[in-house]
């Protein structure tokens, strides 16, 4: 196979064992010939967002958008502030809002993400990336995406591979950009979701956003939404954090099909952050870290194994 | 284009006013000069199961799965027999079950699609589809459905459209035989679902049914599925019963996109079943056919206007 290649179908990744192992996995299940052939069907990768695919610090974006809105909101009603979990919010104190179960997170969710028709959502959304940069990069959000992982999803995509997005982050949220930004469809898009709610208001159908039977995608619950919305085990699973260690678990072990589980792991806090045990933000790795050897997840070196972080300028 | 048409592609329909609106309607959202022309990626179509692409009668297809299942469980366990809802299943009594707001469906369906893996589950459905016959048809359920609409399914899939099932049914019992009798995949399946447990079972990732966040997908429910699952608003809509009112209106009303509503009206009861404001299965139809009219929805009269109900054999 790699002698069949005419290009180098990753040309962000330094030669390492990583690439290596997606270059040889690849033929192995795309391959007719090959004793490991997997149908189109079943070729489902899935990949974490936040960590996995653009950074989460120095907080993730999603919550940079509900402080941002909360900012706006509490302009014309001052007396939100009354509440310490706004306050923190305001602050940007990430910590205490994930104290007491996501106490404060669930506040602010309530604030931002609630009582809003889906459309005005997204609305909101994309206003708000058009205006907002990254206080680090000084860039929008939706570009500072991984270019290692966008080479990764497209090799992908044209093995006939389905991509699907696994996120902790809102399905809402994520829709706005994620077929512009990975060229990955709305209905493949899982994530935490929330039922809205449906009426004729004036004779029009309207959604209106809720926070009913709220569904947090992460950790036990990514192989439960995988079920849910794709209904397929997948074979190729991608992510960066504990928070992953289920779905990744869920793709690797006891799986009949030939898999693939890669974790990114944060370790250049020189173009990028570095952190995995210790972070003051979301992405905390420490059980997948240890689990890997023993299950043969490949672990990428952000620093080590990648040529360039965000692409051609890396900032 | 209709001048363009080298061949039918809706052979099975007479020429009628429904088969002449489709093909009007098409080349005016995929034709690229057209003023109304839609990408792709918003050529959403959502068609609701029962009654709509197989029948519905004489019971859901998936109830009379879940009377089998429990005829095999009472053999092993009689205790279950002292419930009235579980001998009304037994004596295929419907209508008992669906008093008091489906308690007695629950009751059924607590017994038959909850507590077992999802693998097991699938297993059960496979097996079931493999032994079982319709008891009018004396043919395989997935056997049975319409010809006129796989002709459509399949137009759509070729005109750039993404198909997807939006369906009453359990998730679960579809993605078992939707793709092979549809050709449509998993992801592309909305339908009744709850949330499964994810667990290590023996060091194997288990997944296993439950009732948990029960979410019926039918009524004022299937805008809501659509939004969470999809995430996009349809531009075309077909179903059978005032269980696809709230759809229907999703699709066509206030929709800045070109749209087509449609109603696959039971009307041959001597090739099918013949039905709307009575029935003693599902598929109540009132509000959505007295609506039609005012709201342009297309409603297909079964007798008059298909050639065929099942195919090249109509029974």
């Amino acid at each position: 196979m790699t002698a069949d290649i005419k290009f180098d179908p990753l040309p962000s990744w330094n030669d390492c064992a990583a690439k290596r192992a997606i270059l040889a996995f690849l033929p192995r299940v795309t391959d007719e010939t090959s004793s490991d052939f997997i149908p189109m069907s079943d070729r489902v990768a899935v990949f974490d967002n936040d960590g996995t695919l653009w950074p989460e610090n120095p907080i993730p974006f999603q919550a940079a958008f509900g402080f941002d809105e909360l900012h706006r909101r509490v302009k014309a009603e001052p007396e939100l502030s009354a509440s310490p979990m706004v306050l923190a919010a305001l602050e940007c104190d990430f910590g205490t809002l994930l104290e007491d179960g996501y106490a404060g997170l669930r506040e602010v969710i309530a604030l931002t993400h609630a009582e809003i028709t889906t459309d005005a959502f997204r609305d909101a959304v994309e206003t708000w990336l058009a205006v907002s940069r990254h206080p680090r990069f000084g860039r929008r959000y939706d570009e500072l995406t991984y270019q290692p992982m966008q080479e990764l999803l497209r090799l992908l995509d044209g093995r006939g591979f389905k991509n699907f997005i696994v996120s902790g982050g809102g399905v809402d949220f994520m829709r706005v950009w994620v077929e512009r930004v990975y060229g990955i469809p709305h209905e493949r898009v899982v994530g935490s979701t929330a039922r809205p709610s449906f009426e004729l208001r004036d004779g029009v159908p309207v959604l209106t956003k809720s926070l009913e039977h709220l569904f947090v995608n992460d950790k036990h619950a990514k192989p439960v939404g995988i079920h849910q919305f794709i209904g397929r085990r997948p074979i190729m699973c991608c992510g960066n954090s504990d928070g992953d260690h289920a779905m990744l678990q869920y793709t690797t072990i006891g799986n009949p099909r030939p898999n693939f589980g890669l974790i990114v792991h944060h370790t250049d806090g020189e173009r990028e952050y570095a952190y995995d045990a210790e972070t003051k933000s979301t992405g905390k790795l420490v059980a997948a870290l240890a689990e890997a050897p023993a299950r043969g997840w490949h672990v990428v070196d952000m620093k080590r194994d990648w040529k360039t972080v965000f692409g051609h300028t890396d900032f």
